[in-house]
């Protein structure tokens, strides 16, 4: 089985221009296949407040209306994915940049109302595997952004994580694949306070033995547990750490479910 | 030779929401291969306003500096390109939105500064016709934005007439190719003043005589000469008229090389 590595980005590396550019060089770099995922980090607030559209936010959520679902898609489907495939191509790396509408990559169903009406926000119901495969198989680069549809016409805002994993899953069917989750910090820290506190590796049994001593974040769980869903589901090894690990010279988390 | 339909729309049809739903499905509906190529309209210049973004013109030509350019790209490469794709997707056509940059689709270079810098404008060099060849092959109906790029990094705002014309000339290598010219009336008309007076057929021939009679329009005479250019260059035939000619059953001119 040929090696796929899905990179996902967040807003820290994307809202710096300098941190983005590096990343870039260190992901064109990677050999293998590859897919990159990222979000669109605060550059969406910044635009809504620009246009005077009102930002909703229900017990901490954001609500996806159709004024701000446009500037997600012009922000994330435009400017950043567009720029960063730019950047891409002229470091030799064939990117192409797609939402999941783009030969219906990824189709989600708009969420339920329950509680919260959360307006245009996508639950992912489907990854086309055999899409991602023939884009790999003609030596591109999907670069995708953070937006879904609903087959019916309805672009969709979906979380950037869900995206990244759920790639990986399908794709583990075709690929022997590794999943990478960049954020601000150098990996998952045992110490809140302390960035050298870097936990290497976490398996199943080290995960129960941490949790046991509270010893992580709690915004950490449902991430980590995500992570081994995506373990459970055929992926071969998730890392989370910050961008620069990529490069693989970086301290960072392993997660794996083999206990060995 | 596989037929291959590439068509071009423009403004007014992309600034009607009811009129691009009409003409999607028509879109849609074309038998063969196909590319779409589209522009803005005059919804960039709106959201400069809104951004309060100064719109610099030139002896009548819009210059495209750096926050212009950040507006095209949300604007055509994003909220426009993106929303037409889902649309396509929802009625069974297999699209999949681009910019120059995507898969190196189209390379161009900033245009020279002579009397005129127009900034951020791109002239085309090159079309990478084998990555639209395997796009098509898979199915894919590729829905392109008139933004190249110069594959050092730097995005371009480029005419889409000159897209569409230069895809068209190049898939002449691998397929027979119809350059289908959607715009605001039914054809060329020999009297601007009457939209009953479209020239249904113009050949070298008819169109010496045309020009020789002061019969055309001077606003369509590069459009023309354009056109062609293109049918020199191996394009089958080139159609001008209204969205709705590509049903096959509307009123429009036909340009062709052939005087018979």
């Amino acid at each position: 089985m040929d090696k796929l590595s899905v990179v996902k980005i967040g807003g820290n590396v994307i809202e710096d221009a300098t941190a983005l550019e590096s990343f870039l060089t260190d992901f064109s770099h990677m050999t293998g296949l590859k897919i990159l995922v990222h979000g669109g980090g605060k550059k969406a607030t910044a635009m809504a407040h620009q246009l005077n559209v009102p930002v909703k936010i229900v017990d901490g959520r954001r609500i996806t209306d159709a004024l701000n679902l446009d500037i997600i898609t012009m922000l994330y489907g435009g400017k950043i994915n567009k720029s960063m495939v730019a950047q891409l191509q002229s470091i030799d790396c064939n990117a192409l940049g797609i939402s999941g509408a783009d030969g219906n990559a990824i189709q989600a169903v708009k969420r339920p109302v329950k509680k919260i009406d959360y307006g245009f926000v996508g639950d992912i119901v489907a990854v086309n595997g055999s899409f991602f495969g023939h884009l790999l198989a003609e030596g591109l680069t999907p670069v995708c952004c953070a937006i879904t549809h609903d087959k019916k016409g309805q672009l969709l805002n979906t979380n950037a994580d869900t995206i990244a994993a759920t790639i990986a899953k399908t794709m583990s069917a075709y690929f022997e694949v590794s999943l990478w989750y960049c954020f601000e910090k150098q990996g998952v820290l045992e110490n809140i306070e302390n960035e050298d506190s870097v936990i290497k590796v976490i398996t199943p049994k080290k995960y129960k033995k941490l949790k046991a001593a509270n010893s992580i974040h709690s915004g950490m769980i449902p991430k980590i547990d995500n992570c081994f869903d995506a373990l459970n589901a055929g992926v071969n090894v998730v890392k989370i750490g910050a961008a620069k690990m990529i490069t693989g010279n970086e301290n960072h988390t392993t997660i794996k479910i083999n206990d060995e």
